[in-house]
């Protein structure tokens, strides 16, 4: 048996999120995935995924793995299952990796981008992937609140309900918040591991500190209280995009440098 | 009668083109629009474009006008429109002009972009928006064929059979070929007007050259021989767009500085 892991990308915005249902509620990308695998060497496996990704959730850099006995070798993965994945999945890179390699356990942190339309009129190319804010957003406002997040904090205050974690402790290495063009905003997080709905109740939470509704000196005490209603609502699926699992001792410090 | 020009951005992808068809074959962007119209001010308009986009082709700034008794202000008409339109058209300006403009006898010049996505696996945000040519290509090579498409000829090359012109001289004020992040390569065309498919043939036959099927030297004989079949293939229509239209007597030249 090998253990093959997949660098991936997909749109989620057909996809009922990542992780296969049991009932019909539509396609998964595990489940497209698998069952594409499946026609190719007629064999039945299990994906593992790093970051789960909600339905709408997008990824550029999710990584899963599954164990196989099927002889195609590592460097014509990708193309075979490109050849049968519709569109909006592409498998970027294949490689077998060690025994003890699961995609969620061995990941040491993952960034996670969030993209806010800021003009008052949506761009309709970025309608699938960027959630539209019209009112005028105070970007400084919402980068000093997100250096209050960053750091290890109980985050229970920024956890959904219906999560499976019993333990809220996470670390945020980097939430920054910066401009782009065309009046885009962009907030980055970094962490070692999310909560359910972590990020979007961040970025909601933020966005109501750039509208004026929190001040950047309340985050602190917001996230002490550990009460879920403290925090915003949860800013939609459609703008959070999972970009990047780390699986290596590299600390996220050594490679701000590139992503900012 | 108030004439109102609209500045538009519409993804062409759900389209069968800009113009309104007798027969049903599917949505059109003017057919939308002006059943929009309608049911705002129960008025029947004809809208005039500055530039036929085939189905599938997108525009970030499309520019149209038609003529109109509704009193609704120009200011209030983006909102208006853009609450009844699909998310994949957006109206961005509206404003009341001289009644003998004509969004497309008007019009001086208009600038064309056409993306090529050059990975070997294509980018999964951009397959509505970029033609994926997985081959290496030569940019400089597409560069030097694309100055020699600059300047006054007569395009009957690079003109597909179904037009309506009967003249083929056009003038290119510029084409040029530039390399972006990502793998993607913008093909931009400025031109005083452009014949049936001129863009998509002009940007298939730079992909030629960029593959070494042509050599740019032989590009002044392929225009001098009028003749279709030394062209090469269409380009697909979903990496085109129609970025601008412009009215005023400023040369292209003095805003090239601005858009490269």
């Amino acid at each position: 048996m090998r253990n093959i892991r997949l660098r991936l990308a997909y749109d989620g915005t057909h996809y009922h999120g990542f992780q296969r249902q049991d009932k019909a509620y539509g396609p998964t990308i595990q489940g497209t995935l698998e069952s594409v695998w499946a026609k190719l060497v007629e064999e039945e496996v299990t994906l593992a995924m790093a970051g789960r990704t909600d339905a709408g959730v997008h990824a550029s850099g999710q990584v899963v793995n599954y164990s196989t006995s099927a002889r195609i070798p590592e460097e014509k993965i990708p193309k075979a299952f490109n050849s049968l994945l519709p569109k909006d999945i592409r498998v970027l890179e294949a490689e077998c990796v060690a025994d003890d390699f699961n995609s969620r356990w061995s990941a040491r942190w993952k960034r996670y981008d969030y993209l806010i339309d800021n003009k008052p009129i949506p761009d309709t190319f970025q309608r699938l992937y960027a959630y539209h804010v019209p009112l005028p957003l105070n970007t400084d406002h919402m980068q000093q609140a997100a250096i209050y997040l960053e750091g290890c904090h109980n985050f229970k205050t920024f956890a959904a309900a219906g999560g499976d974690s019993k333990r809220f402790e996470r670390t945020i290495y980097r939430c920054k918040v910066s401009r782009e063009d065309k009046g885009m905003i962009r907030v980055t997080c970094i962490g070692d591991g999310f909560l359910y709905h972590m990020v979007r109740i961040i970025v909601g939470t933020l966005v109501d500190v750039g509208r004026g509704r929190i001040l950047p000196g309340e985050i602190p005490d917001i996230i002490a209280s550990q009460e879920r209603r403290r925090a915003r609502m949860v800013a939609p699926a459609h703008g959070l995009t999972l970009v990047h699992v780390n699986y290596t001792n590299e600390s996220p410090s050594t490679v701000f440098e590139e992503l900012f």
